[in-house]
Order: structure tokens, then C-alpha cells, then sequence
């Protein structure tokens, strides 16, 4: 039982209408690692610079996270500069310094090419098709993209499409991948090239998961204080991926609860800057919101005028 | 059992990405009795000129709704030219021509008065109070409002809201007159002005009812062909109060499924221009996709890992 990713692990100065953080924890592999870690045993493949704070690392091993695969190099981390408005849907850049993650290739350790779980977090599709090539027989291998990649490393992006097992992917992004306006047919066209599972992220109204013929669709968490939506895509992958690792099954029903253990884990991140929310995620507080997930969806399969007769008659 | 709607009878030209109507047939009351009217008896109130087509008057008859409320005047009726792109949640104006609207006061015959289930649509809050005092003991009276109401008439607008039981009000809306960018919050703020009931609509992401503590989030339907959504919000409400008057309930889980039912009859609308896709709707259509609505959104309560054993240790 394991889980791995590759992604980036950054310091994020972000704005939104509810305060600020400047240098903080993030990053993809932070964000999906501190979800996943409530589920199994991750591990963990990215770079950070020698000005990464000690505190980081720890919260990280805190939580079982193996660091084998945690390339430390001379110079700056990975830093992302953004801001939010109302509209916390839609992040604004303002400057991006990749620092040592320009040069980063993922090196993927001996003690972690048996990883049953993959996540291929946002980078170079290039270096997403290195990651596939090391590893040995996952049961599931999911990557997550953004319009970045769809513009400028289409081909590569689609070679990767083609191998992995499961997208995650955003509504504006699988628009602009597949061309097509229609979230539906967009999924159906993206599982003809090749993965048999599509997840679309939807921010703030929740997700779709299509498995198969089987398509499912949750609301977002309902929230009273979103403060910073940065990194919910991310928890969101580690709460999935996390889930599935522990059942060790995708089946049907346990994509669908995954799919809701992803939601509730994106729903702590965002009451908080940087990785504050998801530190205070706990699995009782899990389950709690996965059971009140089910509470706030449930339609009733047989509403009363489901029967014929209290409908009326003649029509 | 019956249901009163208040609103517009238009012929709307509406383009698309997806082919165009000429003076067809829409308007709230026409929308939402052709709805409800699989559910209940409907009375309709509004006005038409004399320019208004017989079909469009056929059309209802033969949907059983009483038309004693129909106002015929000298004159054109309400038309609307709007467009949409491809994101079809929203609706651009090109031009709006009351005709004989500009001067509609509603008059609620006798055999109405008694009219359970009251809908009051988008139109001048001033008109919707004119309405509330002709009715006598309605069990649920619901509102739609609009943005131009909510600038140009709010302090009419907050009486009406006062007065209600339901808001039927869309998430840009209920944001704008609260001034409350969280939707929970913003719902909160507006039960506590008076209406027990509300449901927030969210276009192709579905909608969220209120319902004293109780909140129920549903996706919408999920379509795979969105040709036309003129006329969902209206579609929705007689979906929602047709239910309703069926039960002669306003029970919570009544109220999910009659926002179901909304959702469902919303779908059918959004299919084809005007009203040819709710004309195509019957009750066995209708409870196909309630079934289907409670398959895509079922949460399994009891997922494995809700219990405590299956999530790692020492978390």
C-alpha cells in the first residue's frame, strides 16, 4: 500500500479577499501529500532549494510522508505568486519563479518504483511520460494538467493522455483540450483516447467522476469561510488517490466515495492559507464530512409521485 | 389542488450556437404551466396582445390550464431578443419590448383566489404584492426575482420577500441583494428577512435548497444536448411547486424532490428551442430522470472507510 506523487513543492504568496500569506507551504506534492497521508503511506518526488524552511520538512515526515525522492538543490524553491478575488473559481498569477524546478527531472527512488497508486501532478507532460517510464506495475496512474501544458505540449500531454489510467482535470480545461463546449461529450471523447476514468473539478460546484458508463456528480463541500482555494485541486487528488490506495480497489463504489473523500479533503484546504486547513483535517473530522456529504445529496429513489398514479392522469 | 402562476406570456427570439427561434412561444407563466401542469391544475395569469398566436393558447388548453386570468389586449405582446454564447447560463439581451406588459396589473379571478400554490414570477415587485393581496390562504407562496428589480425596486422587492414562504432566486442574484458573496451566508441573511424556503439556482450546476437547517445540493440533470435555456428557471419552478400541489405537502423531503422534479423539468426545457422540449416531456420521461438523478448522485453512506478502521493509524 502506497502512494506516490510528483509535483511541485513551492513557497506560495497569495492575496485573497480574506488576508494574505507570503512564502508559505505549498506546492502540488505538499497539498496532495498531507491529504493522502490520512489514508496510506506516501511518497514523495520533487525538488525543493536549500532556503526550504525545516519546518516544512517536518510537518511532512510528521505525517509519514517518505522523502526519499526529495531532490534539495542549490538555490531558490519553486515560487508561485497569485491572488484571488470574490470569484475564488479562478486564480489570478502575478509571478511565477521556477527556479530549481526549471531544471527538475523526477528521479523516481528503487524503494518506490512498486507504488500501486501514481499521481502525475501538473508539470511538463515530458517529465509525467519519465515518471511512467520508472515505475512497474501501479494499479492506477492518474495525472492532472492545466491550460499551460494543453497550449504548449499538446502532443506530449496526449501521449500521456493515452497511458495513464484516470484525468483529473478541470471544466475549463477539458474544454480546451477536446474542443467541445459539452462537459459530457468532452469526458466521452477524452475516454476513447484511452483512460477509463475522467474526473472534472468543478471549484466551488463540486466534481463529476465518469467511470465507464457510470457517471457521478457531487457538490463542493458546503463551506461558510473559503479563505484561499489554492491547492483544493491537489487535496482534492490526495484524497482520492488516498482512498482508493487504502481500499486497494477501484471499483465502482469506491471511485464514487473516493470521489467525496476528494471533495471533503479540498473543503479543509480552503477554510485556510497555504496548508493550515489541511493540518487541522483529522479523520474523524473526515468522516464526519463524508457522512454529511451524504446527508446534503441524498435524493430520495422513491419520491412519492415516482409511482404513476400521483401524477395526473391524461398526460 | 391548484397552482397560480403570475408572469409573462412572450414570444421570444432567441439565438444560439446551436440554431435560432423566431417569435416563438415563452414567458414565465408559459414556461412554468406547461411544467407544472404534469403534476396539478394550473391558473394562469398574464397578458397577451392581439398579434399572440392561437396555437400558443391551444397549446395550454390543451395542457388543461385554465387561462381564466389571461388578459387579451389591442397591441403587441411582450417580446424578448436575446442571445446566448456558448456558456448558456447566461443570457444576453439585444432587446426587451413590454408592449402591452408595460401596463399589466394583475387581476386574480374568483376562481383562483383560493389557489394553493402561488408562484409569483420575475416581474415588478410592486406587481407581486398586488397579487399577495388577492390571494387568500395560499399554503406556499414562492418568488423570482430578477437584477433589475433588485436595483430599481428594492425596498418593494424586500416587502415581497418578507411576505413569501420560497425564493426561487439565482446565485449572481441572491449575492447582488444581499451583498454576500458566500452562498450559505447570503441564504442565511435571506431566511432571516422571512421566507423559510430557499432555493438558490446555479444553471448547468444545478441548485441548492434551504429549508430551515436542512440544506439539499443537487447537480443538474446532466444533458447532452443544451440547445436553448430560455425558460429553465421557469421550467424549474413549476417543476418545484407542481410537485408540491401534487403532494399538498411541504415536507423536507418533499421539498428535495420536488427540487428534483425542478431540475428535471428544467432539462427537458433546455433540450430545444422555445417550448419543444417540455412539450416532449410526460410523466414517464419525468420519472426516468428523477430515477437517474438519484443513480448519479447517490453517496453511499456507509463507504468503507467510514469506519474508523480502515483510516490509518495514529492520524
Amino acid at each position: 500500500m502506497s502512494s506516490l506523487v510528483v509535483g511541485s513543492v513551492a513557497l506560495d504568496t497569495v492575496e485573497t479577499p480574506y488576508g494574505r500569506a507570503d512564502d508559505a507551504l505549498g506546492g502540488t506534492a505538499v497539498y496532495f501529500s498531507l491529504a493522502a497521508s490520512l489514508f496510506t503511506a506516501v511518497q514523495l518526488v520533487g525538488v525543493v532549494g536549500d532556503d526550504f524552511p525545516e519546518s516544512g520538512i517536518e510537518l511532512l515526515r510528521s505525517r509519514g510522508v517518505d522523502l526519499a525522492g526529495l531532490q534539495r538543490r542549490q538555490g531558490e524553491t519553486f515560487r508561485w505568486v497569485g491572488e484571488y478575488h470574490h470569484d475564488m473559481n479562478v486564480a489570478h498569477t502575478l509571478d511565477t519563479r521556477l527556479n530549481v524546478f526549471e531544471t527538475f527531472h523526477p528521479t523516481i527512488p528503487e524503494s518506490y518504483r512498486d507504488a500501486e497508486f501514481v499521481f502525475l501532478g501538473n508539470i511538463d507532460p515530458e517529465l509525467q511520460l519519465e515518471v511512467l517510464r520508472q515505475v512497474r506495475q501501479p494499479k492506477l496512474t492518474t495525472l492532472d494538467t492545466m491550460n499551460f501544458w494543453i497550449e504548449r505540449k499538446r502532443d506530449a500531454l496526449t501521449e500521456v493522455i493515452q497511458r495513464v489510467d484516470a484525468v483529473l482535470i478541470n471544466d475549463a480545461e477539458i474544454r480546451e483540450y477536446t474542443g467541445c463546449y459539452n462537459v459530457l461529450k468532452a469526458a466521452s471523447q477524452l475516454q476513447d483516447a484511452g483512460p477509463r476514468y475522467i474526473i472534472v473539478k468543478r471549484g466551488e460546484y463540486g466534481a463529476i467522476l465518469f467511470a465507464g458508463d457510470d457517471i457521478f456528480l457531487v457538490p463542493a463541500f458546503p463551506t461558510w469561510d473559503v479563505r484561499d482555494t489554492t491547492g483544493a485541486g491537489d487535496s482534492f487528488a490526495g484524497g482520492f488517490l488516498g482512498y482508493l490506495d487504502r481500499c486497494s480497489s477501484v471499483n465502482p463504489p469506491d471511485l464514487r466515495a473516493a470521489v467525496v473523500y476528494g471533495t471533503v479533503l479540498a473543503s479543509f484546504t480552503v477554510e485556510d492559507f497555504s496548508v493550515r486547513g489541511l493540518e487541522r483535517a483529522d479523520s474523524a473530522g473526515m468522516h464526519e464530512r463524508y457522512g454529511r456529504m451524504a446527508a446534503i445529496t441524498r435524493v430520495d429513489a422513491a419520491a412519492p409521485t415516482v409511482q404513476r398514479d400521483l401524477v395526473r392522469e391524461g398526460v
